[in-house]
């Protein structure tokens, strides 16, 4: 399926970086979904780079919604949105220049598509094709929390600096916490100092890498097919397309494979409220399948290149 | 899709563990690739719980090629490979108990199913089910073979005994040392002591978790697709189809978030074979797609519940 | 896809005519849903070739469920049909006249699989892996039915000779009768011409094709989509993977081409039970999607080569 | 998929006919493919409603390619097109109104999106949203000459009056001749009485409809599959889409059911350039499969309602 992904609802990405526009057709959507344009907009500033911290491109990152939405609800038919890019003639790009980065796509599009790709700045696998997977995904959490399912991520490490984890007793009022900052920290004393690895970094002409961490709260148990559409299938498929990312966990991940069972196993405690476990290592799934409790998975970004 | 993934050949699984049989549906194979009923049962017999060390059921693994296959080669047709179940009826199961195994798919199965899924022994959540994978598994790691792929595995570490890395200048022998032996250790050395890790925690009524860790190499560099089909998508989300799985890496996966972009990058070299890399920090893919170098990655299993 | 068709429930099918056996996986059914083996059986009767009327070959096909099916019910895990071919080694095939057969599909196996094709009595391009399909469609048409919606096809045409149409005014009745009988026509009365037209042709060894009406009553309206997945698209993309079926038309079809606008329109009533159109020219679909008037459709066979 | 078809390469359509613009994304092609922009405009004017033949809006069918191309060919990223619809905004559109409208799908629009669809002028179900299908469709027809395939589409009738069929004989010939025309008839002589049929039936407000024929040269044998993806099934899923397509048949097609086996069959032969059929009955497909002969299938077209 290449550039879709998704059964029910499925997501097509189009685009290059240098070209006249990305955008995304997001198919499946029930009518009747309310579109909120502002809130749209405020996750495009949040996934712009910001400033001096991050890397030097800052666009404005205009959108239009093409099709799909009529009168602020979506319609049911596929909606369409598109960014236009700017200012992309103002900078001389050369082939041979941009075929040698290391760590970049630009060698294996090369193989891939035998000279004929788009190169300039990433072409279509720069990281600002990620800016309508964000614009749509503005419209899906907004959906989604108007069903009680929330979804908060911070940076759980950036250049070995550790955040500490959720709190799960208190999942509600961090992830709100965390959804309302543009620096995502569980303990926001932290971001001095990741801020200045940064920095450093840069003025040695280097970068960074770091680990996020993702709680979703509000999710029914009895979601996710024991093979091959798993919850965690399906969510690494998608995590796993977005660049940088080499490395994806749930619960306790890697760190489980140093347990017991008798550790590792999330007893079952029955409540008022229905089934809970007393621990949450298996991240909200098992066999598949959500549990209800949180799900919880990080998410491993290598250095930019 | 379900229970049937992949696009070019796509598999679909089917089965109970206590029901008459499982198997899998294998469609997209091109015609007249041998297939070799000895390698089949080799690859069963290496799946199945290895006596003192594993679980306590060994059953036999007879299979039977129901389709697809004719006077020894593939026809094109789906290829169904049947396994069935033996002794299923010999001892007596109470939903009860299967539904309050935790860490099992027991309670997701009855939240998503309703009461009406086969519990006996996992049903269809069992891992018994990836029989019928390694079945298929063995007719396409042959077919890759004779097309200069080489896939190995091995233990990379269990209860926290670590074994050493692949060394990728000599892959190709160390692949075919895994390959035939039935404890895959590329140190052998530390067998002895993993099985008594195992023994151990077979005495306390637990169990341990580890990591394995698979190289394939001779894969043509430009496979994979930059969204959403990357080659760490298709692997992630085919790997964590299999129970146990909570963690998938590739190359320096989650370490890569502690380097910084001048050790993470992987510089290319012209040589007279072609562009290599000096390191392989992505695991062989950039940009989803393959650059020719080996195919690294790591998967990190849960104690058996 | 290939051998896999649909989107949330998709029926995967393997088997050659003359290997060990021939099935079909069934996924993404509700659980709960009770499976009749009974109704299978009757179905598959009716499937087989007619004694005397059809082709030679009689199998009794006795069939298997393998899995998806536990006390009665289906699990919501995929369920697998097998049949086992019987007394398939009781003639000598040679490959050189099946390749000679005109008409079948010998030849373009021929093309496709380069010589790997189970050839013998068409392979997996026999009409006889429709058994599976019928098994399948058992299971389904009892779950419409228990939802209220009833299918009934009959033979429109026959070797020139015409059944009547359907009256839609008394739709029920006429597919409760058609559902009750092994030659169906809506006037029974001609069932003694159509069989000796059958035998005539027999006699002087040939055959004979037709055309067969189906109509689905009860489906609500709003099913479908606009683009691809029109209730048009879905269906007649099943119907044209039935061996020997060369159009398909709905509603009034290819004898719409012949109207004017004013005549081919269906003028909408609003009733005390909904909207409803006075004729039905559509067939029960505007713009690919269910308007809630019967669904009608006529299948063009060609004779057996 | 809904508003996406194809598995190899997969066309996404958006868009309403008053909204900001329609579009279609293609993804899966081959990099290298030269895009021939005259071409395109050259196949959205023949789509385009011929002034007082047909209906009111005549509208300039500007494009822009968004995404896909690079100095002049195909890249192998999703190539988007789109087309900006003009002056949607110089006409009162009264809900109540459109949703009366028979023999459209406003009706069943409203039943499945529940009012939140865009109904102006049809929305998404527009035939306004065929101009995106044409656009990329004069992409691939030009990828496809330069394969050696050619497809030829004339008017097999209007408001009952026949044009002479294909003479396969010199079906090169006959294809390049429609391909330069405007009005495609084999046989010229009969525009005129078709038009004034048009001219007639647009004077009592009404409408004709009529069935198109298309042939297809070039295809080599061996293309389609056995079950679900004959050739037959996919050509009608996609055929099927397109507005007011009432039936589809191949060859012979609903004339077969007429015939008998010595007929129908075509008698295979062997000459100089492989085999061939005496006859083309079965349009070029055996089993699903192209079998070298000219693919030959008829769209019944319903009157505009």
């Amino acid at each position: 399926m290449k550039n879709t992904f998704g059964n029910n609802i499925s997501l097509t990405l189009f685009g290059e970086s240098h070209g006249e526009a990305i955008g995304a057709v997001l198919d499946g959507l029930a009518p009747g979904i309310p579109v909120d344009r502002d809130e749209i907009a405020r996750y495009l500033t949040l996934r712009r780079p910001a400033g001096a911290i991050s890397t030097a491109r800052a666009e404005a990152d205009e959108f239009r919604i093409v099709s799909g939405v009529f009168e602020g609800y979506t319609t049911g038919a596929p909606l369409c949105i598109m960014i236009p890019n700017a200012d992309t003639r103002s900078r001389d790009y050369s082939k041979t220049a941009e075929l040698a980065r290391p760590g970049h796509a630009d060698y294996t599009a090369e193989c891939k598509y035998h000279g004929y790709q788009d190169y300039r700045g990433g072409g279509h696998f720069s990281g600002r094709i990620t800016a309508p997977i964000v614009a749509v995904g503005a419209i899906l959490i907004s959906a989604l929390r108007a069903k009680g399912i929330k979804i908060g991520t911070h940076i759980a490490s950036l250049a070995g600096i550790c955040d500490r984890s959720f709190d799960e007793s208190r999942a509600a009022e961090e992830i709100d916490a965390l959804n309302s900052t543009a620096f995502a920290l569980l303990d926001p004393s932290l971001e001095e100092k990741m801020v200045s690895e940064i920095l450093a970094a840069k003025a040695d002409l280097d970068s960074v890498g770091g680990v996020l961490e993702t709680l979703v709260i509000g999710m029914p148990a009895g979601v996710g097919e024991p093979w091959f559409d798993s919850v965690e299938s399906m969510l690494s498929h998608a995590l796993f397309s977005i660049p940088a990312v080499k490395g994806v966990e749930f619960g306790g991940g890697f760190a489980l494979s140093e347990m017991r069972g008798s550790e590792a196993n999330d007893a079952l405690r029955m409540t008022d409220n229905g089934v809970i476990t007393e621990t949450n290592n298996n991240g909200g799934i098992n066999g598949g399948i959500t549990n209800g409790m949180p799900i919880r998975f990080k998410v491993a970004i290598k250095p930019t290149p």
